[in-house]
């Protein structure tokens, strides 16, 4: 996905696919008439011309997101519009951006609780006994390089799937989510 | 949502919230780099300027869908500008127009097998038993009305739900096809 906020609201999958992001965005955090407050969401980015660039959008502060891929959109554009360092930089409420690696950011959020990998041939989400803050690693339409996934296996993550066929990001990030909701009270990340 | 092809792509939300048609387009038919065959997704358009309209695309034949919200709505947009009968018209290839009332849609529906409404006070997903072809009924983000709903139940549907919260309609989707993909094989309306 593109690393900088030039692209037009008018094609975001000539952005680099960055509607993929959008609907990621917008499956992570929003319910029907309401926000899901305890998830935040990190799109880690790797494509020209600046990476890399994480975006860090936060339930429990976000602000003037829609449920239509633009509205994600515009925030995405105005978060690789900043000027970016090492910590993370605000970007609208809600939405921050920083240079830190996967290395590093993986692990934080092992560090945080649980880790998990979406892989097509991972364990069955539903026999998974989540506990405490969790957090879900699952690539774009290009998937993970076999590099990046060693990374995370190596960061204590277990591999799951969402079930029998090869679905998009957005719509894994439903059904996990889904499967959190179903289990006790969850922190998620 | 607005029944006629005259609103801006640069803008699916005003068009009525023509996006949320957009999103159920796309996570009823597509796959990560593929298509869901066996599904199709009736549009049940009820908004001013001629109403009432039902946009059908059929998993089958559909051509020219991407994921994006702005491919959806480019076809709804087409097909929404044809000229409308009681019977189907084609629009896109995979995509047809009609003026069938609610009534009629749901009695076509019923005879082919299960009909199923989604509630939020419904049973369980995980505890039903598909068989055959299957429809699911579900609202907008104003939901049906009582009548509507009532309508529904007449014809022989079953409430239930997908999970604890509120969820958007193509997030709905999402858990349901997902239950689907998890039985063994069945058609999917």
């Amino acid at each position: 996905m593109r690393t900088a906020g030039d692209f037009s609201l008018n094609d975001l999958p000539g952005a680099g696919r960055i509607d993929i992001a959008c609907r990621c965005v917008t499956s992570s955090l929003l319910l029907s008439h309401g926000v899901r407050r305890n998830v935040s969401l990190y799109i880690h980015m790797l494509g020209e011309p600046d990476p890399p660039k994480t975006l860090l959008f936060k339930g429990d502060e976000i602000k003037y997101l829609s449920p239509d891929e633009r509205s994600a959109g515009s925030l995405i554009k105005k978060a690789l519009s900043m000027k970016v360092s090492r910590g993370w930089i605000n970007s609208t409420p809600g939405v921050m951006v920083s240079r830190i690696c996967m290395d590093e950011l993986l692990d934080e959020l092992s560090a945080r609780g649980q880790l998990f990998l979406l892989r097509e041939d991972g364990e069955d989400i539903r026999n998974i006994e989540f506990k405490g803050e969790v957090s879900f690693v699952l690539g774009d339409h290009m998937g993970l390089t076999n590099s990046q996934e060693e990374l995370v296996r190596t960061k204590g993550a277990k591999a799951i799937s969402v079930g029998p066929l090869s679905l998009h990001a957005d719509q894994c990030i439903v059904i996990v989510l889904n499967e959190i909701d179903r289990t006790s009270e969850n922190k998620f990340c």
